[in-house]
C-alpha cells in the first residue's frame, strides 16, 4: 500500500519519540527510527535535516498561528490580554495532541541538545510575538518585554499542565496570567511596627 | 615574564571577542585566538573546553553570586522586588565590565552557535533563581513564573542597556520591573459607548 508523505513524517516523529523515551535521543540512530517507521533512512532525511528537527515540525506552523492570533485578537486588548487570547488559541493544538506533546516535553527536559534546539525555537517565537505586537501598535520597548515575559508566563503554563494531567492548558494558561498579575501587584506599604 | 593564569585566561576571552568582531565565530579557530593572546593552543584548551566556553566564563560565577543576593534580599521583598534587588547587584559587575560586555552581547546576537549555548546558560541560571526563592519560602508555582518572568524582564533591561549607552543598566533594570508593573496593571473597565 503506497504511503503518503505526510504520513511517513507523522510516522517518523512518533518512532523517534518512542525511541528516545526508550533508548535516549544520544543511543538512537536516524537509521533506527526510520526501520521502527517502516521507511528507509533516505526518506528520513527527506523529511528532515537531523534528529533533532525530528520533534520540531510543529514550530512553523506555531509561528504563523500565533502571528496571526495575535492580529485577529480584539483591537481594544492589552497586550499581556492579547497574548493571552493568542495562547489560548495556540493551546488547543496541543491540548489535542496531548498523548504526543507531553512526553515530548519530557524527552526534551531531560535532553541537553534537544533543549538547546527547543530554547533556539522559543527565542525565535518569541521575535515574531514581539514583531505581531508591534504590528497592533504596541511600542518596541513594550513589544519586547511582554514577548519575552508573556513567553515566559506561557511556558511555566505548559510546564504546570504537563506536571498535573488532571488540568487543562486552558486553565493553566489563565491561571498563569492572573498569578503574573498578582506578582506583579504594587506591595501593600509596611505597617507602622 | 612569567604570565598567570587568570591573565592568561583573560587575553584569550579578549582575544576571542576581538577575532569573533572581526572574522564572525565561523571563521576564527582557536590557534587563532591562542596566537592574538600570545599563548599557544594547548593552553587555549587548558582553559576552556571549546570556542563557545570562552565568552562564557562569567556564568558559574554568575549563579553564585545572584542565588546569594536573592537570599541576602530583605526578608518582607515580594518575589519580584527580591529579583530585582539581585539582579542589581550583579549588574554592577557587568557595568563595570561594559567595554568587554557590551561588544560580547552584539557578538552572541548575530552567532547561533553562541546564542544557542547563551539560552542553555540562561536556563541554567533561571532554575538557579527559581531555586533561591523557594529557600526564600515562596511556592513551587509562583518561584517558577517569578523566575521566569523576572529573568525575562533582566534581558529586556539589558538589551535596552546595550541598546542605549547613555543609561545605566541599574537605571534600565528598574525601568523595566516599572514597565513589567505596568503591563501587568488590571485592565480598565470599557467607556459605556
Amino acid at each position: 500500500m503506497p504511503r503518503s508523505g505526510a504520513d511517513a513524517r507523522r510516522r517518523l516523529q512518533q518512532a523517534a519519540l518512542e525511541l528516545y523515551q526508550e533508548r535516549g535521543f544520544d543511543g538512537t540512530t536516524a537509521a533506527e527510527i526510520a526501520a521502527r517507521a517502516e521507511v528507509n533512512e533516505r526518506t528520513f532525511f527527506r523529511h528532515f535535516p537531523d534528529k533533532r528537527e525530528v520533534l520540531f515540525d510543529g514550530e512553523a506552523d506555531l509561528r504563523v498561528t500565533l502571528m496571526q492570533a495575535i492580529a485577529d485578537a480584539p483591537g481594544n486588548l492589552e497586550p499581556f490580554d492579547a497574548l493571552l487570547c493568542a495562547f489560548r488559541k495556540s493551546a488547543r493544538n496541543l491540548e489535542d495532541n496531548r498523548p504526543f506533546a507531553e512526553p515530548r516535553w519530557k524527552v526534551i527536559a531531560v535532553t541537553p541538545a534537544l533543549r538547546e534546539r527547543e530554547l533556539a525555537k522559543h527565542a525565535w517565537l518569541t521575535d515574531a510575538v514581539a514583531e505581531a505586537l508591534r504590528q497592533r501598535g504596541v511600542g518596541d520597548g513594550p513589544a519586547d518585554l511582554a514577548a519575552r515575559t508573556g513567553w515566559a508566563t506561557y511556558q511555566h503554563a505548559v510546564q504546570s499542565w504537563v506536571d498535573d494531567p488532571a488540568q487543562s492548558l486552558d486553565k493553566c494558561l489563565s491561571q498563569a496570567f492572573d498569578d503574573l498579575r498578582a506578582l506583579s501587584a504594587p506591595t501593600p506599604p509596611a505597617r507602622p511596627a
